[in-house]
């Protein structure tokens, strides 16, 4: 695999599609690319876009992908597929953007799909940013459709989160309720040549002061109509200021601390679950704790506990710390 | 907890919300008490009614609620709340709810979090319905929000899936090709009095000839107004005919062990990353590493990977079965 992290590094775009590609089916040659490359990352500014569906993400990330790209900047996008069976806009809107960004070499665009995960984040998708930052892409911007709990997972992946909601429907008030408003760096209220736009915006601005906030970042709301590019360049300046912020008040560094704790986490728990399935199809005393549970001879929650506790001398971080009331 | 089962088999209703309690908190007396209510499960009829926000879903519950009231059967209603912060219909429509059946006592409600999980059904969805049927209800009416996963969950824990389309919106052409409508026992076009709805319902029956479906069960599509009460008898002597199809061709069994199969798996899983997360706060070899993994000392990807790897011989079912190329 070093001459596909060299490729990478160099940036190679095919070499970067085979290795999401390699991530995405759990192959287990991605941990060695990955950390080959750990230390050529940290440069790009991971932007995450997020709202309910209908709210424009897909027109924003694509002027700021222009925007980006008249400063000579590269840009990678990142779709996470909703994977919910009532809303299917993702991929019509990543046909759409790859017919325009298809001829221009300094846009890489994928889609990332949750495979059989439910909701939230697919969870490689942090170890894609990581491929994209080292393959040299200056700006990854991170889609999420608004369904689940993406849309407060994005703040796991981004440096700089936008929330962008339109004017008519009752975003506002539904993500105020749901602290959502919490996770964004940035408001927008886009669509903003429709009715009621200033007022959702002052409703935002007024809901803000009440919010506990970031010490000393108090998150803008931004007026934009991103069909007609009208408060991009805006947008574009605010998230470059920041990112300053984020870098002076050495919270970068932290968020992305943050972040990788987080990955590591997960990572093990999901490799556990999936080492878990595996034997469960070819150990003996599983395949019959299984049919016992399928009969009705065991209990299926308890008879779980108890396949946990008997390992228990095997493998200590499996033994249950609290198991009293509370 | 031996006096909690004798109540909760008498169908105590306050006995019934603190086991329900127990299990969200992910207290371990709750398998303790599953165990040993496991034999007196199985009798209730357990209907998922999904679909899109905004297809009445709450109002085709109720409505059937009044219908097996009016037949003298007990209900219970689990609502799943989205956890999205885009949608907070679920918890006004329960409050609702609430009201209406608050005086009679063979009405349960309860609306069951997912807490930190991403999308689907929440895990103990499966053990409430356990719950809910030992203590006696003869009809599980389980309610999902039309987000992510959870659509498609249902499966893993009805008996009998409904799924509530409504004329104008383009779900019928979504459910299709997200594969959604493989799911439903049941159709409904409700909101039937608007426009298209007829449309709708043939275009439905015919996409229903192209799916694969149960070998003798051809899903009905209804019209209903739920509103009105129009179509409910229909739909609750549909619900009573697949009840006893599943019952003569073995089916309800069938799924019945394997939900019960994946019961054990998930909850295995979710215990194994519960205990990790514990293990990870106090075992100063965890906690060493995860600090090398924020400090950027070490990959988190790979770093992850090797942990589970140390551990190989300590836990046999964490040994991964393929590691090399496929």
């Amino acid at each position: 695999m070093e001459e596909a992290v060299q490729r990478l590094l160099a940036g190679d775009r095919r070499t970067l599609s085979r290795l999401i590609t390699l991530l995405e089916k759990g192959d287990l040659q991605a941990a060695g690319v990955l950390k080959s490359i750990d230390q050529h990352t940290g440069r790009a500014h991971v932007i995450g876009v997020t709202g309910p569906s209908g709210a424009g993400k897909s027109t924003i990330v694509d002027r700021l992908t222009d925007l980006a790209r008249s400063q000579g900047q590269t840009v990678a996008i990142v779709g996470v597929d909703p994977t919910s069976p009532f809303s299917g806009g993702a991929l019509l809107g990543d046909r759409i953007r790859m017919q325009r960004h298809y001829l221009d070499s300094g846009v890489f665009i994928r889609s990332v799909a949750s495979r059989g995960q439910a909701g939230g984040l697919p969870r490689i998708v942090k170890a894609v940013i990581r491929l994209l930052d080292a393959s040299g892409s200056d700006v990854i911007l991170v889609e999420t459709v608004g369904v689940g709990q993406s849309e407060l997972a994005i703040s796991d992946v981004a440096d700089t989160v936008l929330l962008a909601l339109v004017p008519e429907s009752g975003d506002a008030i539904q993500a105020l309720k749901a602290g959502v408003m919490e996770i964004a760096d940035i408001f927008l209220v886009n669509k903003a040549d429709r009715n009621g736009a200033t007022q959702m915006a002052a409703t935002v601005t007024g809901a803000m002061q009440l919010a506990p906030g970031q010490p000393d970042w108090v998150p803008p709301v931004l007026l934009t109509a991103a069909h007609s590019s009208q408060g991009i360049q805006d947008l574009w300046d605010k998230i470059q200021e920041h990112r300053d912020y984020l870098t002076s008040a050495s919270l970068l560094a932290q968020r992305r601390a943050q972040r990788r704790r987080m990955e590591f986490l997960e990572t093990v728990e999901d490799e556990m679950a999936r080492r878990f399935r595996e034997h469960v199809k070819r150990d003996p005393a599983l395949i019959t704790a299984l049919t016992e549970v399928a009969e009705g001879k065991a209990e299926p929650f308890s008879a779980a506990l108890r396949l946990l506790d008997s390992r228990r001398t095997q493998a200590d971080w499996l033994t249950p710390l609290s198991t009293g009331p509370d």
